[in-house]
C-alpha cells in the first residue's frame, strides 16, 4: 500500500470541554436524573489513546493546533454569538443556542482551539507539509449555525477552516463531505449561497435537526446543486454509505473539481452508536475514508482534511478513527478490531433496495444540478 | 383507563453483580482500553429509581425476591454449568460460558436472586394476588443455554419461573413473548421439542447470537410451530414492533390459548440504545405492552409477567420502563419523557414494505403451523 | 443487646441533586479539568443500598420524606435565600452562595425534601412512634447560614427540624452533636444567641471554614456556653473521637436536659475520606453512636435523630453508616465491614496527649459555662 | 530562578493498565458493592494532561518508555513472581500477590512499560542527556517485594532502575527517597542488605503494610544504616514533611554520598488524599522537590530521579505534581493550584511537637549510622 504523509491534531484540552451532567441529551431536572452528556470527552480521548497505543502515532506527523482569532472567526459566525459565548465561558458556561449545548468556563478557549485545530491541519495541506490530515478536535462543529450553536457544536470548525482556505491561501473551491449520522445543517446554512462550496451530507432521515436535511434542499439562488443531502434510511451499513460515497460522491466531486476537500468525519453511524441508528463498522469507514483519499487524489491533488464531529461510543469510536487514520497514510498497525469479526457480517451491510432508492436519487439529482456548475 | 394490580419485582442487589471492566463487550486487553461492560447497573437502577421517583411505585405492589432455589434451577440448566458458576462466583468472578457474560465474586447468589424475582412475580399473578406483574432482574437470563451462560446472561429466568409454574401452580401451556433485540435464543433450546411453551422472538436479524433467529426455525419434533421468530431488519421502529405483536403475537396467542404469558422484556430496541440498531420509543414500548397486556387478559385471564432482560441506554431506558409499568398499571404518573417529543415524530416509525414482508412471512408460517396446536 | 425500633429515612430523588462537573470542590475551567464533585450520590446511595442488601432495612421502620414547607424553611432561612434557590432550581441551577455549593434544576425541592425528612424522622421520635431515627438525606445542612448555602448545604435540615419540633411538638430545648469533620459553622450561627439551643461540634480545627470552629466561640448574649466547639488536630482517630463525647457531650448533655438531641451525622472523619484528615473507623463510628444513643436514653427518653452531613467516600461510608444504625437499633446483620481488620489496629486510634489537650479544655469550659444553664 | 532540562516520561499505555472493580481496596462481593480501585488511571492521566495544557510539556524533554527486559526486571524479582505475572496478564489477570495488587490482561507489558519508563529516565539523567528526570509511570512499584506483588505494585521500578544504573552506568551508590504516604516496604526489603543503597522512606506510621516502617528497622548484618523510616504520625503537614527532608534526608545524604538519588514520589500524603491521613499541599511537594533537587545538585552532580508512585485524588494530584515539577525545571507556568489558598494556611503545616520528635529521633539515628558508611 502506498504511504502518505499525514497529519494529525489533538490536544489534550479538547477533553477539558465541560458538557456536564445531561441525561445524554436533555438537562437534569426533577423528574430526568443527572448522568453525563452523551457529547463527552471519552470517545475522543480513547481513540487519541489508541493512536497511541496502537503505534500509529509513530507514523503521523503531528500538528498543533493554536486557537482560532477572533477574525477567523467572525468570517463565520455573528458578532452576537461570539459575545454570548464568551460571556458565558468567562462565568459559570450555558448552552450555546438550543439546549442540546451544554458548555462550560473556558469552553469558548477550547471551541478556538477546535476550530484552529481544523485551520492548522488544512493549512499544513495546503502548505504541501503534509499530504492529507485528520483534525481530532472537540467541541465538534457541523450542527453550529452562523448565529448560534447547535447539537453540541459551538463553532464551525469546517466552515472556519474554509474560509481560512480562501483568505490566507488561494483556494477557490471546497467540497465538504459530511457522513455523521446526523444532517450537517450548519455547513448547509452557511454556505447555502455559496457557489463555490460544496456541501454534500450523507445523513439519517430526519434524525436531528429533525427537519430538514432531505433531498429537495440544494442550494440559495445561484448556488443551487452546491448543497447536496443524502438522507438515508436508519439501519444502513457499510455497503449503504460506501455507495452514497461513491455514486454520489465521487460523480459530484469529478464535476466540481473542488481545489480542497474538507471531511465532517462523524463516528456516530457506528454500530455501537447510542445515537445513530446505522450499523456501520470499522471496515466501513476504513473503505469510506479509503474511496475518499482516491477521490481528492483524483480530483484535487489529494488535498483531504478530516475534522472530527460526532461519534458516541466511547468503545467503537476508537477503533473506527483507527481505521480511517490507516487508511489516510496507508500504514498498517496490525491492531485488530475487537468489534470486528462478527460486525462485519452482520446483514445490515449489503445494499438494501430501499438504501438504493435514496442514493439513486441524488445521483441523478447531483448529475442534473452539476451542470449548472462552471 | 382501567387500572390494574401490578406486582413489581426490584431489589437493590441486583445492582451489585459485577460485570468489570470489558470495552462494553470485549475483555481489555494490549490493545483493548477497559472502560464499562454494557450489561452494568445503571439502567436498571435508574429505572427503578424513576419508578420511585415518578410515585409510581405507591401504586404498585412490591413483591420480594427470594432466591431460587437449587431444584428450580436444575430444572433447566445442567449440573455443569451450575457447578462452574457456583465455583467461579464463591472464588474470583469469571466468564459464564462464551466470553462476553463476565461476572464477580456473588454474582451466583445475585442470578439466583434474579430467577428468584421472576418466579415470585410469576407466583404473585398465578396466585391472584395481583393481576401482572414486570420483574426488574439483573442479570439478564434469554441468552442463558440449559448448559452454558450467554450474552451477559447466567440462568434463564423465564425459563425457571415458567418450569415452576408448571411444577408447583398446574399450569399447563405457557407463551413466551421475547421483544428484546437480540434474538431469545436462550428460550428457543430450552423448550424446542416442548409443545407446551410456544416461544415467540422478536429480534433485530443476526445481531446476537449472529447465527439463528431466523423464521424457519420451528421446533423440534412433536413442537413444531412452538418456536417462532421474526427477525426484523435495522432499522425498524413503532410500527414494526406493533405490527409484529398484533399480526403475529396475538394470533398465534389467541390459537395456542396458553394459561400464562411470560414476556421477555428487553429495552434494546430503543432509539438510544448502544447495542440495537433499532429505534422504538417509550411511546413504543408503551403501545407494545399494552397490546399484550390486552391479549393475555383475551387469552389467559390477564396473567401475563414482564422479565427485564437487556437494555443499555442509561439515559432512555427508564422511561421506556416506565411507560411500560403505566400500561400494565393503568396508572398515569403524568411525567413526560424528555426524548419523547422529537423521538415520536422520527420517520423510522411507519411500518415499512421491507419490515411488513418479514412479518407477513411470520404471520403466514405462525398461521399454517397454529394448525398442529391442539 | 437491646433491640429499639429504629426509624430510616432514605428518598431516590436524595440521590438526583445535580452538583455538575465541579473538580472535587472548584468548579472546571480553563486550568481545571472537569471531574465530579465530592458531594456526589455515590457514598449517600451505596449507604442505602448496603442497608437493604445487609437485611437491616427489614429491621427499621421505613419513615416516608415529604417536602418541608415554606413556612417551616422560612424560620430559619431568609426569604432572600429561599426566593435565589427558587430561581435558580427552577432555571439552569447555580451556585447556592459560597462558590462551594453547586446545584442544579429542581435541587430546590430535593432539598425541601431533605429538610422534609429530618422533620419527619424528628415527627417519628417526638411522637414515640419509633424509639430514634436516622435520616439519610442529601444535599446536606450543617454549613448552611440563615441567608444563604454553604459547603454542599442549601438549607439547615437540623435547624429547620427544630425549629419544627418547637413549634408543633412542644418540645423546649434540644442539643445538636455534630460529629462530621467540618465545623457545624451553620447551626453555631442559626442558634448563637439562643439559649434553649446548645450546639456542640467536634471538627478538625480550620479545616471548612477555615475561620472559625474555636473553642472561645461560645455563644451569644444570653446564651453564653450553648454553643460548643471541639476542634481536633488532623490526625484523630476513635480514640479522640469518642473521648470527645464522652468527656463534653455527655457531662454538657447531662447538665442541659435537653428534651431531644439531633445529630449532624458525618461521616467524613472516615478513615479513606478524601476531604477530612481524621482516621475514624466503622468501628469507631459505631461506639460514638452507642455512646450518643445511650445518653440520650440518659437525658431525654431517648429521643435522638440523626440527619445525614458530609461524608465522601463511596466505598467507606456504607460499612460506618451501617454500624451506626446497628448501634442505634440494636440489631447486628453480621455484615463486616472489608475495611476493618487492619484499620482498627492503627496507632492512631489511642488518644494522644495533643488531643486529650483539646478535648481537657472544651471539658473545663463546658463545665465552666453549664452553671449558666438554668 | 534556574532552569534546568527535566526529562518527562509518560506514556498513555501508563493508562490503560486494568485494576477492577474493587470497592477501592478489596474486591467486590456479597456485602461489597462494587466500584473502582483507588489505583486507577485518572490520578496519573489527569496530571499529564494538566502538564500538556499548563504548557510545561513545552520546556520538558520527553523521554521515550520501553519496557524493562526479562533480565532487568529478574535482577530484581523471582522467576516465580516473573512467570505469575506473565501467565496471569496473558488470561483474565488476577492478583499479584497480597489480595490488594489486582491486575488485567495485558499487564504484564505495561508493568514492564512503567519499569523501562524509570530505566529511561534514569538513563537520560546519567547519560547528562538532562539534568534530572520525572517519570510518571503505572503501576507504582515501591511496596513490590522480589517474590511477590503488593499494594497495588507490581514490579519494583526504582529497584529495577537502580540494578540497570549499576550495571550499565557504572554507579556505585544510589539513595532513595521515597515520600509516599505509605512506607517503602519493597525498596527495603530488596536492598536490606546492600550496603550501597541507602533507602530512606518518610510515611505515615503504621498505614500501610501495618507492620514494618519502624526507626528500629535500619539494614541487614553488613548494610546497618542503609535503611531508614520516618514514621510519622497521621495528621502531619507541609512542616513535617519539609523537616524530614531537610533534617534527615539531606545529611543522611551527605554521609553517605550517593551518585544517584532515585525518588519514590507518592502523592497521597496530599491533603485531598483517600488513603493517607495527611495534609500536605502542593506548595509541600514543591518544597520538598525544590529541597531534594538541591540536595542532588549539592551531593551527586543533580542526579536525581523521580519516579512517581501512589497518589488517589483525581483533583489534587495534578496540581502537586505540576509542583513537582515546576520545582525539578525551574519553569513556572502560573498555573494557579485552585486548591492552594485555604490549603496553606491550615494549622496541620507548622511542625507539631509529636512530630518533631519522630524527626529527631530518626535524625539522632542517621547521625549514628552514618558512621558505618565509608
Ligand atoms: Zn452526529
Ligand atoms: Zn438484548
Ligand atoms: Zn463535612
Ligand atoms: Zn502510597
Amino acid at each position: 500500500m502506498t504511504t502518505r504523509r499525514t497529519g494529525y491534531v489533538w490536544h489534550e484540552q479538547y477533553a477539558w470541554h465541560d458538557t456536564g451532567t445531561h441525561a445524554g441529551i436533555v438537562p437534569s431536572g426533577p423528574t430526568v436524573q443527572p448522568f453525563q452528556t452523551f457529547e463527552s470527552p471519552e470517545s475522543k480521548s480513547r481513540l487519541a489513546g489508541l493512536v497511541e497505543v496502537s503505534g500509529l502515532l509513530d507514523h503521523l506527523t503531528r500538528i498543533r493546533a493554536t486557537r482560532a482569532t477572533d477574525e477567523q472567526v467572525l468570517r463565520v459566525h455573528t458578532p452576537d454569538h461570539v459575545e454570548r459565548l464568551k460571556a458565558g465561558s468567562a462565568g459559570a458556561g450555558g448552552d450555546a443556542g438550543d439546549g442540546f449545548t451544554p458548555y462550560g468556563p473556558g469552553s469558548w478557549e477550547i471551541a478556538l482551539l477546535a476550530a484552529g485545530g481544523t485551520i492548522a491541519a488544512t493549512a499544513a495541506v495546503l502548505r504541501g507539509e503534509v499530504d492529507n490530515a485528520y483534525a481530532l478536535v472537540r467541541p465538534p462543529g457541523h450542527h453550529a449555525r452562523r448565529e448560534m450553536g447547535m447539537g453540541y457544536c459551538l463553532l464551525s470548525n469546517v466552515g472556519i477552516a474554509i474560509e481560512e482556505a480562501r483568505a490566507a491561501f488561494g483556494v477557490e473551491r471546497v467540497m465538504i463531505v459530511d457522513y455523521d449520522v446526523h444532517h450537517g445543517n450548519g455547513a448547509q446554512q452557511i454556505f447555502w449561497d455559496d457557489p463555490d462550496v460544496l456541501a454534500l451530507s450523507i445523513h439519517q432521515q430526519q434524525l436531528f435537526p429533525t427537519v430538514g436535511g432531505e433531498l429537495d434542499e440544494t442550494g440559495g439562488p445561484g448556488a443551487e446543486g452546491t448543497t447536496l443531502n443524502i438522507p438515508l434510511p436508519a439501519g444502513s451499513g457499510n455497503g449503504a454509505y460506501l455507495a452514497a460515497i461513491e455514486r454520489v460522491a465521487g460523480p459530484a466531486a469529478r464535476a466540481f473539481r473542488p481545489d480542497l476537500i474538507l471531511v465532517s468525519s462523524g463516528f456516530d453511524p457506528g454500530a455501537l452508536d447510542p445515537l445513530g441508528g446505522m450499523s456501520v463498522t470499522s471496515g466501513g469507514f476504513r473503505a469510506v475514508a479509503a474511496a475518499l483519499v482516491a477521490l481528492a487524489e483524483d480530483v484535487c491533488g489529494g488535498r483531504i482534511v478530516f475534522s472530527h464531529e460526532g461519534g458516541y461510543s466511547p468503545v467503537h469510536v476508537p477503533y473506527c478513527g483507527l481505521a480511517v487514520l490507516e487508511a489516510m497514510s496507508g500504514f498498517s498497525t496490525g491492531v485488530e478490531d475487537p468489534f470486528g469479526p462478527s460486525f462485519d457480517d452482520s446483514p445490515v451491510h449489503p445494499l438494501k433496495p430501499w438504501q438504493d432508492d435514496v442514493i439513486r436519487a441524488a445521483e441523478e439529482l447531483a448529475d442534473r444540478l452539476s451542470g449548472r456548475w462552471q
